[in-house]
């Protein structure tokens, strides 16, 4: 089995590793490949992540290369992690952002919409190379926004694809921990899109625990958690919110925390990329340093390792990701990529039937996936009309002229060439 | 035949009687009931309505009443234009919202959700003396938010109805007049929600005028008219949109400007209602005073009584109501109140296939549908819980947090009761 | 304004002729163009269409040609009235089909099916030939299988087209009739496929009449006209079928009843045919003469110059047309062409919404809908086994193994070349 | 856990008790209840019951008796295993329906019709016994026609209800013996209803073996088996129908096989049937006889210990049961009873997404639903109307006049009180 990382120099590889490495013997894991384009970083991370396997007794063979067609050809998975245009285009997206009072947010807001412009088109160059040197291969995409990257692959890649979070299965552990069973007795009832996804009902180990998971966060600090929305309304949705919410939920009291902050998130990440560069340069260094935990990203590598898992050894499991819809949410299209649980084996990953979306959240679901599918469009078509149509689609747009503004200096700052 | 007017204090009702008076003989109309709650309106109006009549030499006979019952029993149309609080609650209204850094809006904003749930169970209880006195009589509804009255009363008042808006005439009106035409030559592709819909594409006599329309008004001061998006955006859209439309398109332009304006619209009215009431007191005015044109609602009397026509004559004409969707927009629920062009006749108004929303456009119409849903059942259930599911699905409500003020404002100030 | 004849030869042209004639002035007729294959039957019928012209002082001028471009070039209507292998074919299909013991039925039965077969590609290269010499001609298609042709042109032929049956036409002549009124003062709300339609209720001049319609056909000898199915069917069925359901509703007795019969249907046409033509070639006969109501085909022309009208007019009346159904029946597919009641002006027929089909009818009309795209689809492909499992749909088809051998027949016999 | 068995004198109980012991402390059996309203069998069965219990040790205990109540209280599962009217019944039907040249077919022709009229009402009755003594029970239900039995619970029931038939777990059986794998090592992509069911694609250990299998059946015999169509069909297909499908796919063929048959089905079970209850009289008989494999129903016993097991102990594992569609199959309506794979845990069984029916069997799949959906508004209203609606729906019914005459032998030999 070869499994090849796109943007391998990324500070999450060590992450990804470490869960390759636990189930190198049981995944049959011959090679890891290792692609970026940028060389210093590569070499940081490539040279780390040799030594993490040497430690181990070299279970399997680390390649790292600058050459996207040999990482690729042949490979039975690959991973894409990349960040187009690094941390400092997200940064400065989410600084235009705010000169136009909108929140950034660079998965769900105008900063993924500009992140989703300049990723995509390097996705579908990916897909056609996978097309090429490795047509059974499974993409599984982590590349924010994922759920957008999910939907490009979907209608335009012409591969096999799973997109892919960390956000729902960090929900389960919650509840895992709160109950104390391990994440795979925590079963969700989860619809809705990346980043925008709700929990209906849960059951642990098949007794349904719903009222008692509400509860327990509604007396946590009147609260669901990190989202300081009132009680009595996290009482009303009757379902949990991803996180991410707070953006739509709380958008006028994020925009001004936001705008308060000295710096932004980018920045740090920036600072924390730096110091973990330094740490993974260490010819010492053979396993992820606890600095790691930092950089965000809890779970990733479990996400990742056992989705590989249940596709390669054809388990069945549940996993929460990124499919295309075929009528599990009956109130999307057809072909919209959505973020449900599916059942995951050899196959792939089919979706379970869930039926309409709940009243309460089905509207600004609908809106964001109309979002999204233009988003895709104007990417695909490189048309300025598109990508306005998708920019004033966007929730925290309150106003086309002022999204017309952002959409320019998007534009002509990342030469995206829309016309 | 009975014609009965609901709220027929309203100082439009010399517009409306105008019409009749028109087509008295055409339509064989034979009694015209005046009901409303408010002893000195009803008087003065009516009182002018009987000189107008009397002036025409009374082709049929006009009753005022405060006697719901008696104006209702047997009637063929009912006709209702009720405003529950008067100007007074929608300025209300209005401040309460601007208080909290949002548009107001009585009729797609959280002014119209206020004016919503105070107006619901009033409606509900005229279509329960309409079952009991009348249960073969029309149900018109002009009361305001008219998309969300037609979806309560579909839903839960078990009568005859179509909901009536001038808004879609106007339009109709406009381009008739652009091309020299009478208004029933303009065909249009209208599809939406009560001020929010859209025109996809445009016939005069059978001839398809979209690009022609739509460079017209992109050249009249590059803008769709009263509505200053950028130019590129109306192109983008490629649908002349409701006017309406600014308070979402340009939300943050609209609350500034809005919280300037020394008056609420509402206060504007009330001055020009007692100017108008004081002209109708006059026992020498026997005809529709000017000065009713400040007052707004152009083709209100038009829209009514061409639309009763239609139903009485078995005419089969086209008009753009608002009826139940049955699959005329396949993305909108099957049982959903629709703004869409409908053939009426002896048998109601039957809805024209139109098909998906264009993705432009969906999610918007799809959120604001949720929000309306979300209103009736709060109204309905008279519960806490789904007031605050709608306030936050309105897309003016930037903040779940926010809008949960401006409700308990709402449900103190206006006693609704919920719980 | 011109208009082409494809397929003139056939006998049923004076009665066209006969309705164009009426309103060649109303409608601005300029040019009739007839066009056939047949150079003998196009001399003879051509022949009397000239002499019909000349008797009402040529109100247009008329054209006889075997040269389709030169028919088709510039037309504003071309309307296909073909048979393609003439009644022989037909005789053929019907012998073939009760050989197996099976209903021929040369529009829902197996007959149908080899009529299709041979019949789609001649109509999709008279499509072709609009697209390129007359692209904004409306094709109107009166050649049966008339809802299989439609479907056909509709996914494939890229062209304005709109199916024409004279069936529903026939059943508000009836009904007109019973209530002394115009046919355009009956209402049906029709719903279903080309000879597979159904009338869920009815209005007369806006009153509804279904109730009486249903009694006074079961009244009059306890059976629904022409369809001797027992009473109690009828009244469970609470809606009036089109004549042709017979073939499903009893199919064993009509087998037996066909089987019986001295000659086939095409024999009979073949003999009228020729007592017609030799009527036609007359130098005297100037008109349509008596005989040719024993042809069948009633209302035909009434049904094709009304809607011409409603089309050159932009007049908005409503016809019982096939049409692509994007909705309108909300379990059938969104593609599939439907016959149903249309509001046609200059924009083209569109239908109006109907909801879904009674679960009475509900199974038929989908599997012979499953049947027609199947048709469909064998035709164009050619492929072999889409057709066996085309004729394997049919309800008349009650054994796969006999469809098979059934199919083999007209395979061979007509050189249908699937594979 | 309590485990009840409903009709326990059924001749297949032996079988079911094998796997209960196999199982016992597994799933934690408790007590066994096994009631029928037949004492004599009731008597003999579970007299062999008990001995069985006693020779593996009494893992649990056996309770035999004819109070309904006392056997559903309090239990977690309730199994459905009976026949209304006994085979007598069975005869009966099938020599009515053969009177009228029809297929009887106990499960999908007229004679599982006439069962499903007889067995309704009993059914519904033991769901009003489930909700007011066991709430909480799962009721599996066994009794044929299953599917029709699944859908009127899941309409009119209100109790948790999955409809489990032994056929699709045979196929999976067949293929796993070809492959030499266990039955759970093969995956179907299982579309349909109840005995009409198709295998779209096949993995084996998450290999795809689609292909391989139709070969491999076209070779054997150039068959599917037991279904002799022709192999060009079953290519055509590509699909692998349920061998009940034989009945509709050679309707002609079968209907002279049973004619010629010199007894009934029923018939020759009521003779194996005494032969085996004289077997299990047999007071030293302490395990399932080998002769009970000539009564059919291979695997039943796997597939309910197995579906209790995977609910019992929230297993997750698939199963192809009948249950709510909700969307899984998107041309069928959402609250439809179909047959399709489902993940069977704790909460219950719910589908995986499948799309759209293919075309080449969407018409039969859809004709039949509404003939079901038909019979069970008949058995639950008691109207003569619907039930010859249903009926007729019936594919293997040729005429609506013939349809009659069989309902009303129906109505009268089993005093159903149609009206």
């Amino acid at each position: 089995m070869k499994i090849t990382v796109i943007g391998a120099g990324s500070t999450y590889t060590p992450e990804l590793m470490e869960g390759l490495l636990q189930r190198a013997e049981q995944m049959q894991i011959k090679e890891v490949w290792l692609y970026d384009i940028n060389q210093r970083r590569l070499e940081i991370v490539g040279g780390l992540i040799q030594r993490m396997n040497q430690a181990q007794g070299e279970p399997f063979a680390v390649h790292a290369t600058l050459e996207r067609r040999a990482a690729i050809a042949g490979a039975d998975f690959v991973l894409t992690q990349i960040r187009v245009g690094g941390q400092q285009a997200r940064h400065d997206d989410t600084i235009f952002s705010l000169g136009h009072d909108m929140i950034g947010q660079e998965t769900t807001g105008p900063a993924g919409f500009a992140k989703a412009m300049r990723t995509i088109p390097v996705i579908l160059d990916i897909c056609s190379e996978i097309r090429a040197s490795a047509p059974n291969a499974w993409l599984l995409n982590f590349t924010n926004p994922a759920g957008i990257m999910t939907e490009a692959v979907l209608r335009h890649g012409g591969v096999n694809v799973i997109g892919l979070c960390n956000g729902p299965l960090g929900m389960q552990m919650n509840i895992a921990q709160q109950y104390g069973v391990g994440h795979r007795d925590v079963d969700l009832d989860y619809m809705g899109l990346n980043h925008l996804g709700f929990v209906r009902r849960i059951w642990v180990k098949g007794e349904e625990v719903t009222q008692g998971v509400l509860e327990t966060m509604a007396a946590k600090a009147a609260n669901i958690p990190d989202l300081e929305v009132d009680a009595a309304f996290a009482q009303s949705l009757n379902m949990i919110p991803s996180g991410y919410l707070r953006y739509f939920f709380l958008e006028a009291e994020m925009l001004k925390v936001l705008k308060a902050k000295p710096k932004t998130r980018a920045q740090e990440v920036m600072a924390i990329e730096e110091t973990l560069l330094r740490k993974y340069a260490d010819p010492d260094l053979k396993e992820k340093p606890p600095e790691l935990e930092k950089r965000g990203g809890a779970y990733y590598s479990t996400a990742a390792v056992e989705l590989m898992q249940s596709l390669h050894s054809n388990g069945g499991e549940k996993h929460i990701v990124n499919v295309r819809n075929q009528g599990t949410i009956t109130d999307l299209p057809y072909d919209a990529a959505v973020e449900v649980t599916a059942i995951v084996d050899g196959r792939g990953a089919q979706p379970l039937a869930l039926g309409p979306l709940p009243t309460a959240i089905r509207g600004l679901v609908q809106q964001v996936k109309a979002y999204e599918e233009l988003t895709v469009e104007a990417a695909v078509t490189g048309s300025y009309a598109k990508a306005l149509l998708a920019l004033s689609n966007n929730p925290l747009v309150p106003s086309v002229n002022r999204g017309k503004l952002l959409l320019d200096q998007f534009n002509e700052h990342h030469q995206l060439g829309l016309r």
